[in-house]
C-alpha cells in the first residue's frame, strides 16, 4: 500500500505543481444559482457538477460550506456525498462546518466527513479545546483547519481579547502549533486584517493558512499573496466563493465562472514570483 | 393569531407546570441501540420514537445532537425531520449543533433548524462573535443557548483564560446578557465545575442555563439543583443523555428508559423545594 503523505505535505506539493493557491468556496445557495437549473431533479448536485467542471483545471481545493447543503435536505445530502467523486483526484475537498464538540461527538463528525464523505480536510472551532479537535487531527493524512482569526466583523468581539501580551487568536494559533504533531493542522485566517496576517505568519512560518474573505467579502488578494504564504512560498489556500460560483446567471454561466477563475489564478501566478520578496 | 411568548418565558412556564428540569439528550448512537432495532428500515427513527414515548411525561425538552444524525445519512436526516412531529406540543426541541459562522451562513443554519426542522432552540458557538449569533436570536420565540463553559476537559484550554479580571467564559456570558434583548438567549454551562456555576448564576440571575454533563459525564445533580436555578427557581435545563436513552439494551429497553427517567425526575422534584435555599 502506498504510504500516505501528511496532509500539509500533500497540500504544498499540489500548490507547487499547479502554481495556484485557489480554493473555490462551494456555497450552493439555491436563490442565486442560474434559473434554468432550478427545475432539475437535484439542482444542488447539477450546479456543483457544472462549477467543478468549469474550475477544476485551476484549483487546489474546494471548500464546501455545510450550511448550504443542510438547508437543501435530501438534495443537499446527496450532493454532498457525491462531491468527493465529482472532484478530480488531485484536488482537495474541504468540508467547512466549523464543528467543535465533546470528544465522542467530534469523533462522529470526523467519521462522517472523512470516512463517509471522503473529505480531505475540515474546518473546526477551537472554543471547546483540544479534545474537541483531537478526533479530527488523529487522521494524519487529513487536514484540520482551526479557526484563529475570522473574516467577519464579529471577529472583534472575542478573538482580539488580550490574553497576557497577545490577542486570543494568536494564543490559539500557538496552541494549534503544539497540536500539529502529525503535520496536518492549519489555521483559518481571515483576509480582513493584513497586519494580523503578517504577525501570524511570522509566528508560524510553516503552517498552512486557509484564507477566506477575498472576493465578495473584500479582502485584498495582492496583500494576501505578499504576506500569507509560508517560508517555502506555499502553505496557503485563498478561498474565493461567491465571486466565482455566481459569476454568471444565464445559460452560459459556466463560461463566466471559468473566466472569473482564470482571472484570479492568473493574478496569483503573476504575483507568485514578484511579491513574495515582501516577507523575506 | 396567538401572540408567541419569548422563548425564555415559555421555557420557565413549562418548568413550573411540570416540576421538572429534565432535558433528555438524543444521541442516537447506532452502536448502542437495542440489537433488535438495528435491522428495521430506519433504526434511528424507530429508536427515537420509542425513547420519546417512554420519557415524554417527564421532560421539558429533548436535545438532539446533530453529529449522531449526520452520521446516519438519509436515515438520520429523515429522523431529524420527523422529530418535531413525534415530540408532544408542550415539549421543546433543542437542536444541538454548536454552529457558528459568518452571517449569511448562520442565517442558513437558523432557517434550516427553526423553519424546516421545527426546532424551538439551538446551541451555538460564540467564537466568531455577535454576527454569527444574531441570525439565531432574531427568532424571538426561539431559544439560542450560547456555549459559555463546557463540560469536557478541553474547556480548560481556552475558556478559563483571564480577560482582565475574569475568565473568558464569564466575559462571554456577560456579552450574551447584552445580546438578550428579546429574552430568548441562554447559556450552556457544564456541570463539571460547581464553583463556576455558582459565579455565573450570581452574575446572571435570570438567564436560562442548559447544563450538560450529568449522568455518563459524572456531574452532581444535587449540586446543580442547588446552584443552577434562576432566582425564580426556574431557568434551568439539566441534560441527561446516555444514562437515560441507553438504560436498557433488550426488548424491554423502553421500560428501563422510563424507569431511569422517573428516577431522575423524582430526584429533581424532591430537591425542588428543599435545596434551593442554598442560593437565597
Amino acid at each position: 500500500m502506498k504510504k500516505r503523505l501528511p496532509f500539509n505535505e500533500r497540500l504544498n506539493a499540489l500548490i507547487l505543481k499547479k502554481s495556484s493557491f485557489l480554493c473555490v468556496g462551494l456555497d450552493p445557495d439555491m436563490e442565486k444559482i442560474p434559473a434554468h437549473l432550478k427545475y432539475e431533479k437535484n439542482p444542488v448536485d447539477l450546479f456543483l457538477r457544472e462549477i467543478v467542471s468549469a474550475t477544476k483545471d485551476h484549483v487546489i481545493a474546494y471548500k464546501a460550506n455545510l450550511a448550504f447543503f443542510e438547508c437543501e435536505g435530501n438534495n443537499g445530502l446527496q450532493a454532498l456525498h457525491n462531491l468527493a467523486s465529482i472532484i478530480p483526484q488531485d484536488i482537495l475537498l474541504i468540508l467547512d462546518g466549523k464543528r467543535g464538540d465533546i470528544e465522542n461527538t467530534a469523533t462522529k463528525y470526523a467519521h462522517t466527513y472523512f470516512d463517509q464523505m471522503g473529505a480531505h480536510a475540515v474546518t473546526v472551532n477551537p472554543y471547546m479545546g483540544y479534545d474537541a479537535v483531537k478526533p479530527f487531527i488523529e487522521y494524519a493524512d487529513k487536514g484540520t483547519f482551526v479557526l484563529a482569526l475570522t473574516s467577519n466583523r464579529g471577529s472583534e468581539d472575542f478573538q482580539y481579547l488580550q490574553i497576557g501580551t497577545e490577542p486570543l487568536f494568536q494564543y490559539i494559533a500557538k496552541r494549534v502549533q503544539v497540536w500539529n504533531k502529525s503535520n496536518n493542522c492549519g489555521l483559518v485566517v481571515g483576509a480582513r486584517d493584513i497586519e494580523e496576517l503578517k504577525i501570524l505568519r511570522r509566528i508560524l512560518p510553516d503552517m498552512p493558512f486557509l484564507i477566506p474573505g477575498v472576493g465578495a467579502q473584500g479582502g485584498d488578494l495582492k496583500q494576501i499573496m505578499a504576506y500569507g504564504r509560508d517560508r517555502a512560498g506555499t502553505g496557503m489556500l485563498v478561498n474565493i466563493g461567491r465571486s466565482i460560483i455566481f459569476a454568471g446567471t444565464g445559460k452560459d454561466f459556466a463560461k463566466k465562472v471559468s473566466e472569473a477563475t482564470r482571472s484570479y489564478v492568473n493574478e496569483m501566478a503573476d504575483m507568485m514570483h514578484t511579491s513574495w520578496d515582501y516577507i523575506k
